[in-house]
């Protein structure tokens, strides 16, 4: 059975080069039929609203709208792409989903977890990632790396309490949440490899 | 002190004429600061999620996304405009506002009132108009008024019965709100210019 796995974690821990892992454990595991996608964005409107969320402007966007975007970027991914995907079977690899919503919304801009969840229950259901993979890093050591790999967005923007108090979110909603497991991001690339490869196998039951 | 004052109605029912016959009665009224917005839009932000809406797209723009964004639209029109215009003592008099949302997403769409007012409450709180001015229409008229204007954008392709709920619940909730007045679009523009004045004057305590 198709599953949705999700990677999620701030600026610079590594989510471009955790997808590519899964993705390619799942090759080796016989799962031929792959979907990549990435939050906010993956349809042509979601990617128009992605842009309204990322790039910076004159005009101040509020947290709230930025909040609003955020889901109807999601809505479009998941109606368009993820819920086809795994409707024919195939499994899909996310770069961030809800989680994202809740950490950095909720987390980071301060946002009231029930209005969050609200909003997510109304526009989404039950719906939710089979598995989530949190890549765990020190804000700092992540925005050092995002700022080294070129321009930062109006979010990667931010100031370092933002990126503190949005990893603490990650932290105690992972703490509480089974399908949530935390992969020590600050470990060279093949220990991070290594420690998705082994939750992948422990919480995946791939057919033989 | 200054109001905010809201024209709604169907595609066709004349809210552009209607807002310029607010805008003239209110300058004759010796309010020299007016400040006209439209929604969605109304900022550079708003006017960005108001294309992803009206624009006819080969993507299907779900009903969530579409709701979720007419209220992001709003709240960056209400806090970058419009609360900064009746602070600084102008009257706003708006094309289309929250009855807009309530009335198609919520008639036309089939969204549930709930979701519609939770989503509402959560990002706007207690803002509202200090008069709305409903103009009434026969969505077949309307349409063939909008229809002769020229190209329809994606809403207004939508198809009678969806115009026909829209006016349904606009005529509903028109009459439990008492500052929703409700004017004949159907009669001469002599007549609704006259009505719009007439609801001014009743509606409106203008400083002499």
């Amino acid at each position: 059975m198709s599953k949705f796995i999700v990677i999620e974690g701030l600026e610079g821990a590594g989510k471009s080069s955790a997808v590519a892992y899964v993705t390619d454990w799942l090759k080796a595991n016989g799962i031929a039929d792959i979907e990549c996608t990435r939050e906010p964005g993956g349809t042509p409107l979601a990617e128009r609203m992605r842009a309204i969320v990322k790039e910076p402007h004159d005009e101040q966007l509020t947290i709230e709208a930025e909040l609003l975007l955020m889901y109807a970027a999601r809505v479009q991914l998941v109606a368009n792409r993820i819920k086809p995907a795994l409707a024919r079977g195939a499994w899909v690899v996310g770069d961030r989903h809800n989680l994202s919503s809740q950490a950095y919304q909720g987390g980071g801009r301060g946002i009231a977890a029930e209005l969050i969840d609200g909003i997510k229950q109304a526009v989404l259901g039950d719906f939710k990632p089979d598995l989530t993979l949190y890549l765990d890093i020190d804000p700092a050591l992540g925005l050092a790396r995002a700022r080294h790999r070129g321009e930062l967005d109006r979010i990667e923007q931010e100031q370092l309490p933002f990126f503190e108090r949005t990893r603490e979110r990650y932290l105690s909603l992972a703490a509480t949440d089974a399908s949530i497991r935390v992969i020590d991001a600050s470990l060279s690339p093949e220990l991070v490899k290594a420690a998705i490869e082994t939750e992948l196998e422990r919480s995946l039951c791939i057919p033989g």
